[in-house]
């Protein structure tokens, strides 16, 4: 069975890869494009962009919102009336109300909580249900995946140091000059030191989940590539090296899009490009710490990837749908 | 005055730059090139590379060894019984013996103490008098930098959790099938986890420095560009943000070298690329952390830049002598 | 039905290219890898590299070469007489002996014709029969896609004078310090001037298929980056543009992997990248040249991709199967 | 002697380059920056960006103008009648009226013709006597580098078919999306076909230096890197390939910029890069066609470099003054 699809704000990195993938996914019915102002938005192949005034008018069972985060809170009940499914890939949704307005400062309208935070390792369960789902950030995706196997086994983790870095396909479609190729060549930079949104997104996630969470210390950094996530967390963690490798690889064993390592091999973000995986790669130092590594696309399992993947549970599919393409590379 | 100067090894990217800048350099006599296989070593422009063994007849005063730890090791008695001044730029005279041995897995002769390490903002009285100077480790350079005017000031500072990203030429002339350009871009990876030589070489220099070093937890990376470093250094520090401005910029404040951004800037790799220049951009978190950050060039501050520097000092000359040249990006 | 598949060098690029693509392709029965030194090769993921000399054993019915020329020559005839069809990577086979002798400065043995030059929009009857087929090399592909058309339509071309530039994959998986991330970034540079080995394809091929050739003058060049070429030819052309393009489209109008694109829009190498599709732009400019232009993935339709789709035809499958993969790039 | 120095529209490329390399120039007494905009030009390390309109209190006696076309047109007027001299970075004073209207599509004022076309190592005569000139296009002193040698020497030239590769910085300081990072790596491609201005700055330049030019074909292309421009050039010429390099290494005996390279040797980007040098390369193929090839920065010897070396032939400096820096790669 087929199902027609719509995605609203055609014209950011994460629709492009939504764009990208859906034409080959075999569920699909219709793809529809909508955007704010359609001349000033890249043509996506075969697909008119349409002004997002024309929603109402749409055949979409199912709409992604790559938004702002106050635009997709603003649509998102108008959508869900009209009893279509809704995956926001923004974060308008990943935080309740007081929380979410300290974070992203936006004192607009209250919305309703989505059905589900779709990290599907984490709630598949409330995934499959949901009518509204905040589709996890990029960072947190990462962060998450690497620290709730530890909760989950009843390690105590006071804190976790965390540092990522990023291709500029991370920082939005910004025309900012710092961004253009000929000014970011060359260059790494930290940025959001002490302030990035995605700190509050992990701390909250993980207290939900497993009723605690580490105080998480992260800085992300932006590097001359285009797309790609490495993030690495050091955690004070007295537990053997062998038991590390034990919970992790427990937690994701029937997990198909995360991969823990073998020990001595790390994760390299070349090899998860254009895919919705994730690689993780453990280590303990000699002082009983543990340093924690995960790879992934940013727009892959890091925003559309895993977009389509929480599609596929809400929709019944099998996970992998549209999703088991060649990685660019070997 | 004009010294004469030889480079031993002339095949590594450290020996390139010196090759790049030492022809810059107003007191420069006669510039050497010694090589083991000269034959198979890309000829610097307009000196000759002559095989090592040919160093006894050498006009150099002043001698740069750009070889492996253990060859310098080997080479630099032999240079100082000749009365030759030498720069190491290998890790083979950074440490004291059972601790240099434990750490390169070296087991061969025992060597003399250098007569400096080579960080001229911490112990530029030692180098100014040396005869044998250790030059740091790139990585070495930037905690050092970010780590002592914590110490200095008295600060307790329990243990430091870092990483850093390196451009190729960090990794040296490998050649290995991953540094090929063809399966190198977009790709970061970890590398050396928990067990990269430099953390030693941290702990051991604060300790002698300042009597105490905090436990230092740190994984370097790998990063799709040429040159370059950017070290981000996370450490729990009850300290009030102005105060961590005013330790750090008191501790550079007569450095030529070493610029504390204003608050909120963040250092850039690409500002400091082909000089000897570092930038530090400090945060404090609102959970009474600090977040450093550190760029320097890896070949330059990180390596023969600092040489060079180093050598000026050892010579009596001007400290920024032949280093005082544009940055290539403004 | 499934056929058995096996592919003989598994250490290059090429190789590379077949290990990412071939387990998507659906009518792929096992893969065999082969490599005359199994240790040194890189695994391709859940295929076990075996010694060449186990060949014998092998139960595939078709067999990809991904070897220097000569061992191509070597080889092949005795697949071929163990009932084996062969599709060979190399420049083995693409030309007649005494100027492939001439052109690849091999003297080895004689080797039998393959049944058809790989380039299936203007060979596509021979490849569906061949038991050997010679597939084309990168920039033959792309100088050949771009003149066919002016040379079936009658069009007297005198000359052509083309460049082209080429990733680092395009010059193989070479441990020359030159292909070094840390010493090609950055870099452009002419090779192979005035004596690539496409040359005499291209004008050997155009002669075979339409009884006469333009004289070639091509210059190739290496870019910054891994994969992708973007070809580049001027010729002395008096027709107006509209008969360029329609002589152009006319040529691939049903042609699934050749794009024509709209006039004024030309090809880049990003939008192909992963993909075996080739797209080409037209120029006519005001003094009655035109100037044509092609992007193509030189492991894609200049490889690769090419390879497979010849595959496809030789086993009487869809020529797009298993090709039909999202781009990298929207 | 020094000389006070402005610089008008800071916010460019060529501009940035000139305040990397002017506060090293020996000779410079004090810079100053202006723009229309200075708020939101980023500012140039140590100097203050006025807005044009407080021009008339500079204290210049020399102003590079690095604005479009048609400001420099209007603008150089005024600076001259005061008294000041005028290097001209665009293409305003390139041409002759008609033919600059016609390829520029300007219809604004007319405006006097500079005392000198800006290359120094064929008008080197006119520049040191100019108070207005014209500095040369970055592709059109490439070109010019490479053709002249062959007019000079009396050889017939009936065309030229040339092709270039040009890094993003050459494009401009741009937002178009086209040129952000994340979209441009990877990416190859060739824009103003058929169209660019340099061809008629190339032949009227020929023309008025020789009495005769080839007739121009030319394409650019962009690559994913910031700066540097390698040159094709493919040319009908029955000359000997001992004569060619005699000519050319003859043209340029004198020139401390343009090197000549051994036979066999081709130039690279990388080793241009923040250099005002250019670096030939040349091949004869067996057909009687000659390949000539050159590197040289965009923003250099194609831009600032050589606005700086045409500043010193002006004020009666050494030509090298202010230029003789270490190149990035030795």
């Amino acid at each position: 069975m087929k199902t027609d699809i719509a995605v609203v704000g055609a014209g950011g990195y994460a629709a492009s890869e939504l764009f990208r993938l859906l034409p080959y996914h075999p569920a699909l019915g219709t793809l529809e494009a909508y955007a704010r102002h359609p001349e000033e938005t890249p043509h996506p192949t075969g697909v008119e962009v349409r002004p997002t005034e024309r929603l109402g008018e749409s055949r979409a069972g199912l709409v992604f919102l790559a938004l702002p985060p106050d635009a997709s809170r603003t649509l998102a009940p108008l959508l869900l009336e009209e009893g279509r499914r809704v995956v926001d890939l923004s974060g308008g949704h990943r935080l309740p109300d007081p929380l979410y307005r300290l974070t992203y400062g936006d004192d607009g309208t209250p919305t309703r909580p989505p059905g589900a935070y779709g990290l599907p390792e984490w709630f598949g369960d409330d995934v499959a249900k949901a009518d509204l789902l905040a589709n996890p950030g990029c960072y947190a995706t990462a962060l998450l995946l690497l620290l709730s196997p530890l909760l989950k086994s009843g390690v105590h983790v006071p804190f976790a140091v965390a540092t990522g870095i990023s291709g500029h396909s991370g920082a939005g479609r910004s025309r900012d000059a710092a961004h253009l190729l000929a000014e970011a060549m060359d260059d790494v930079r930290a940025y959001k030191v002490v302030q990035h949104v995605h700190v509050n997104e992990v701390e909250h996630v993980l207290q939900r989940r497993f009723g605690e969470a580490p105080e998480l210390h992260f800085t992300p950094h932006l590097g001359p590539y285009a797309r790609g996530i490495l993030a690495t967390v050091h955690v004070p963690l007295h537990v053997g090296e062998h038991e590390l490798y034990t919970l992790m690889a427990d937690a994701y064993a029937t997990s198909p899009f995360v991969e823990v390592l073998p020990k001595g091999e790390q994760p390299r973000t070349r090899r998860v490009l254009g895919t919705n995986r994730a690689e993780i790669g453990l280590a303990s130092d000699p002082r009983g710490w543990a340093v924690l590594t995960l790879a992934l696309d940013n727009l892959g399992k890091g925003a559309a990837g895993q977009a389509i993947q929480n599609m596929n549970l809400m929709l019944g599919l099998p996970e992998e749908l549209g999703l088991d393409h060649p990685p660019l590379v070997m």
